[in-house]
């Protein structure tokens, strides 16, 4: 017999599970369950366009749906495989998705009382009710502890764990009065399926805790009862509800309650592995190593590196988080992310481009790309940022915006979507300038997720711009792949796993094709990577003094250039 | 019997006719041609995308056409017409168009051997393929004849006369030589229509001739020899085939001539009237007295005043020109403009907004107006720049270009056109602010084109933006009703016209609807103005040096700002 691992990827809208062949990585099979609840999964409030809250039944339902899907797929195509040589299952989820709980763990919006709560539900990581809470939390800690902030790039976000419990405390208090404690969604899901539900027993993820939480070791874990009730008297009561460990996703979470072992039919010695969110476990699953940067690119990117725990690291500002073992044990992984990349695309074509270029949503991409295809870099004399969702890092800041400049009589639809395909490289590359500056270097780049995938144009022009090969991921799924990674670790070598994730990583991942810089290319858009940073800088900081005058005449000039090397 | 008089105007795409009552401006009968050469009466060249040219052959079918077309409609509306009442025709056109003639004043073109040569056509108003010589020229000026750049803002520009000679000079040195002279077509239709066609006898526009060729009295008339051989060695010898004087358009350029009397069915004793330019005749058909901004609103703007002669005036830095006469004599003529208005909308409209507006530009165009008359100033939180064309009043500077910010994942393309209008608003208000700045009061706003009588939301936005009440000519073709004017004062008294532009203004021309400025729209418009000026300036001039952050931030405050006034 094979040993298999399922991995179980909790996404925005959907869950997928993956069941992988432990000794090579060969993906059997898999499922996906769109969340019944809300629209796609998320509930809104028309009145609140910051809202945005998940049933936590959904992932209860899509559990038993995509684990049992990808079983009944695997019989179907591996006539070898059989669900009792299912080792391990891992759990990745969104976060910083926060939940109250009640004493026994269970979800509030259980109750009858809060079933049509909002504020009893999962608050989903973009969730940003809590952006004044989360400007106040900043304030407090810049003012009495600056040490916070020096670990998650000097800005606490409203999309984090503390700004959504302070917004419930603040809105919601009957929610916050009843809550026995609040759990990270990637620690509850373990927590359900291996029936460990009590609070304070559950396994929390440092890789949420270190990010999110404000947790780290040199302050003994999550921040001070004191400062806790400087910002709101009262809340520092909660820190002893919540945790004082937080573990690795090599962890074992525990093993497969008898309940859920019998409802899917696996065994009940199925190790599950400790949850962590969905890029950390992606960047795992893309082949993560020192050195290496991984960007998992969808709707937003998150940008992951990892660091050797003995080497010297410093804080790198504007970094979204650096956090000891948050990506594999004995490694700080450091976060990083660019807030808008593929919604700034879909925004672009779902609202500015006509019928001519396709009546599809996909037709149209296809006609952009092929268009935008032929341009050469500088040929269209059009600059953006890629902003429209604010800038993540380096800048930490939402209140920024969209902007499109060298826009003439003639331009055209598949020019401005170049233009953005362009500005989120040009945001891409500025990550790596920052990591590099602060004395990490990258010395491979990784791509994976949707647009990895799906946009080669995208990805050339990522190569071009930052004159680096793009590397894809082999595969397609790697947050399920990176969860299956560690289930096979947290299975062990006695059950057919893997003594460590560096070993399982080696086994089970892998890079498909790679996308070649062009010299010419990259030439061209150094020019224009210096004006985008013009504006960047201008728009994007303080401290910035310069002129802004000759950006529209560089353009000019570029294109005009380009045109004459037609000729 | 009522005398009548004929305004000719003669556009970029079609001619118009308008025969008007002189005793009312009552607009009996009209009639337009559209030109039958090249694109829409454009002659284009695909591998030069700054050529424009026009078929001068097309203009005597035009007159033919359209003058009958007008009489024939005529008798048939007002029993009492008859085409001897004709007493007058008046004649606007496009320009800076000039055209190479032979000894005799007939177009090169008509040439066996010249028939196909671009060079040897009518060099468009919108031809810019003399940009390289217009900065030459500018260059020259700066550093030699400094009194030249003063009455025209500061820089010749590629669309004027010299710009385009001496490019036909440098690039079709055959059609150079053969020209006997060169003549703007506001010259040389009247010149036809007389049958006094001789280049040293032609009446040649003052407007035209001040606006365009650098001709002033302080230095003699047109540019000296030694200029002009400094630009190009021989260029001077073409001075003394030009001319010495200019006239105002109240002047007569003679009568009809008997072959085109017996032609169009008029009396021979028909005043023909020194011809000027679309948008200068366009000012007087729109009422335009001291202390009035006539804007003529279409695919640009053209923006008039006049000022008394005896009165001081210093020169206005970024004003395209200065011109004794060029509108009405004993005025100096001022005329500002904003390089691309209906333009842009134009621009976004077909490149940019999806078939859900509507199918058609119309459908469209009506959707998107209803949608963003709906919005309140600042609630999109875009703002933008209306430099897809460059920008002519105040900047001066063709190498500019567009420039949208403050786009997020929500931005709708209703919002963008609202942002567009503004932009263009923001435009106008900078040039108001210019004129009164160095001393012209602006005391009224009467807007005529286009735009002004089809799109009543960017009207109110004008007047919400400048805080004035926008007045609408009465008549939807001011320039023919301009021409028409100027017809009843050169054909005088005694056959019935008028003894000044004045009377005959009091008369014939008036306002039709007011818009008035809402106060509160206009508070929050100063602020976006204030942002606008800053983009302005910050992308505009080289001697700014302040800083941009602020930019996004301010929109977002008033964005939300907004929305919280809608709770």
């Amino acid at each position: 017999m094979a040993p298999y691992v399922i991995g179980l990827d909790f996404g925005t809208n959907s869950c997928r599970s993956l069941l992988v062949d432990v000794a090579t990585g060969r993906e059997v099979a898999g499922n996906v369950y769109p969340y019944p609840s809300g629209t796609d999964g998320v509930i809104l409030d028309p009145s609140e366009p910051n809202l945005a809250r998940q049933n936590p039944d959904d992932y209860l339902l899509a559990i038993e749906a995509t684990v049992k899907g990808a079983i009944r797929e695997a019989k179907a195509v591996d006539p070898g495989f059989s669900p009792k040589d299912v080792i391990g299952i891992g759990v990745d989820t969104t976060g910083s998705s926060p939940m109250p709980v009640d004493e026994q763990g269970q979800a509030l919006c259980f109750q009858e009382r809060f079933r049509e709560n909002p504020a009893a539900m999962v608050w989903l990581w973009k969730d940003h009710t809590g952006y004044k809470e989360a400007a106040q939390i900043t304030q407090l800690a810049a003012a009495e502890r600056p040490q916070y902030l020096s670990k998650i790039g000097g800005t606490y976000s409203s999309e984090w764990w503390w700004s959504k419990i302070l917004h419930c405390r603040n809105v919601a208090g009957e929610v916050y009065d009843a809550a026995g404690s609040w759990i990270e969604i990637c620690d509850w899901i373990p927590a359900v399926l291996t029936g460990n539900l009590l609070p304070r027993d559950v396994k929390r993820s440092v890789c949420a805790a270190g990010h999110k939480a404000l947790f780290h070791p040199s302050w003994n874990g999550l921040p001070d009862e004191e400062f806790l009730d400087s910002l709101s008297p009262g809340l520092g009561a909660l820190r002893e509800k919540l945790y004082e460990k937080a573990y690795t996703a090599d962890f074992r979470a525990g093993t497969l309650s008898a309940e859920w072992a019998a409802g899917l039919g696996l065994s009940p010695s199925v190790a599950v592995a400790v949850g962590a969110f969905d890029a950390h476990m992606g960047a795992v699953g893309a082949g993560i190593t020192p050195g290496t940067l991984v960007k998992i690119i969808g709707t937003s990117t998150c940008d992951i590196m990892i660091h050797p725990l003995e080497e010297p690291l410093q804080d790198i500002p504007g970094v979204c988080g650096i956090v000891d073992g948050s990506v594999i044990g004995g490694y700080y992984g450091i976060e990083a992310g660019q807030s808008g990349v593929g919604d700034i695309f879909l925004w672009f074509v779902n609202t500015l481009v006509p019928d001519k270029y396709g009546r599809t949503q996909e037709e149209k991409f296809d006609n952009l790309e092929k268009a935008a295809a032929a341009l050469k870099p500088g040929e269209s004399g059009l600059l953006a940022l890629d902003w429209n969702n604010g800038n993540r890092t380096i800048l930490v800041d939402v209140r920024l915006s969209g902007l499109l400049l060298g826009q003439t009589l003639h331009t055209q639809p598949h020019e401005i979507y170049r233009a953005l395909l362009e500005a989120t490289g040009f945001g891409a590359l500025t990550i790596i300038d920052r990591i590099q500056e602060y004395g990490v270097p990258v010395n491979e780049v990784v791509n994976c997720g949707g647009l990895a995938s799906k946009n080669p144009l995208l990805m050339q022009i990522y190569a071009d711009i930052s004159g680096r090969p793009m590397k894809i991921s082999r595969s397609d799924q790697t947050p399920a792949l990176g969860a299956a990674v560690f289930a096979a670790v947290a299975a062990g070598e006695d059950s057919g796993g893997y003594g460590s994730v560096s070993e399982a990583q080696n086994r089970m991942v892998g890079i498909g094709k790679t996308y070649s810089p062009a010299v010419e290319n990259h030439r061209m858009y150094k020019k224009l990577y210096s004006l985008y940073r013009q504006m960047h800088d201008a728009y994007g900081t303080q401290d910035w003094s310069g002129r802004m005058f000759n950006v529209m005449k560089d353009l000019l000039d570029i294109r005009d250039a380009v045109r004459r090397s037609r000729e």
